[in-house]
């Protein structure tokens, strides 16, 4: 049995942002020589998750706005009596989910036509990170 | 390390549908010949999704209502500026999630009582795809 | 390729109960000699979750709350006719999910800072089993 394991790291610009990290997936699974297995996407953090669905602007905005709907951010949270202010970005992660995993097929993605892997943000403007495993032969 | 991958194609008659495919996993898993491992079954279609929960058609209903009312039909979704009218089927696939990674012992779905594979469909009446990838010994 | 399956048994003293189990299982990865590789913790019950998220005592009270608002204990679902009374469990852990992967690197869970798993319960006060499955070298 193969392995591979990486992190990516973001640190993005706004507090929520949706990152397409496709194409960074496929080049790790090129590295690993895997033919046939599975790779984990999977965030490090609890205040970020992983998903696949369409890159479309349009759709990211409207899930953006639905996640924003079913969590919203709120003044208080129980949570917040740590002193932190990010309870929504909690809640959001769990909604999403953390995590995919991907069937790698010929060394490939095995992916339907419109799907992509995106790093959802929830609580950024500071160093946070994905692991990438890959196991398989 | 042994491998199987297989595609399920559906063509539902409704929009939205829910079929119990936990026969069809296990017949795929039966000729992986694998004993110990995993199967992933993973919608490839970013406007459905793959659950596990009870066959039981009070509940699918009750699931069905509750998806609806948590991520609902919209005119208005700005995705909906491409053409697409399936803003809602994007929204319940991430609230569902499109795939269940099934653990396999002794060549069997490691199940409890009630569990069951359900593809859950929500664009339907048009050719959709499902993985269905096994690894392990 | 090594592999082993356990399986951790609930009998929670309250209805709805949120535990955790990182420890129960980090012991297992120790148990099973797996240095690269995945472990799979996923309910067997159809009215429990598993996720991964904070050891903090007040966002743990802030997802019960989120919980309810967003999947209600109600009298009427159709599930009921069946003579049960939990169709918010069901719906609940759909939303959080039934299951984990947790990728295992130098055998150990390789989780950022704050990562812990939780065992989620929604319908408690019997016996249930959630099955840790790891696969690897």
């Amino acid at each position: 049995m193969k392995s591979l394991t990486e992190y990516l790291w973001f640190n993005t610009e706004r507090k929520r942002e949706y990152i397409n990290i496709t194409r960074n997936v496929q080049e790790l699974v090129d590295k690993s020589n895997i033919s046939e297995g599975f790779v984990l996407v999977s965030a490090m953090h609890i205040t970020a998750g992983v998903y696949i669905n369409d890159a479309e602007s349009g759709l990211i905005a409207d899930i953006d706005d639905w996640l924003e709907e079913l969590a919203p951010f709120r003044a208080d949270y129980r949570h917040h009596r740590t002193g932190e202010t990010n309870g929504d970005a909690h809640l959001k992660s769990l909604l999403v989910h953390h995590e995919v995993i991907v069937p790698i097929t010929d060394g490939q993605l095995d992916f339907g036509p419109w799907q992509q892997i995106y790093y959802a943000e929830f609580d950024g403007q500071r160093r946070k990170r994905v692991i990438i495993k890959a196991i398989g032969d």
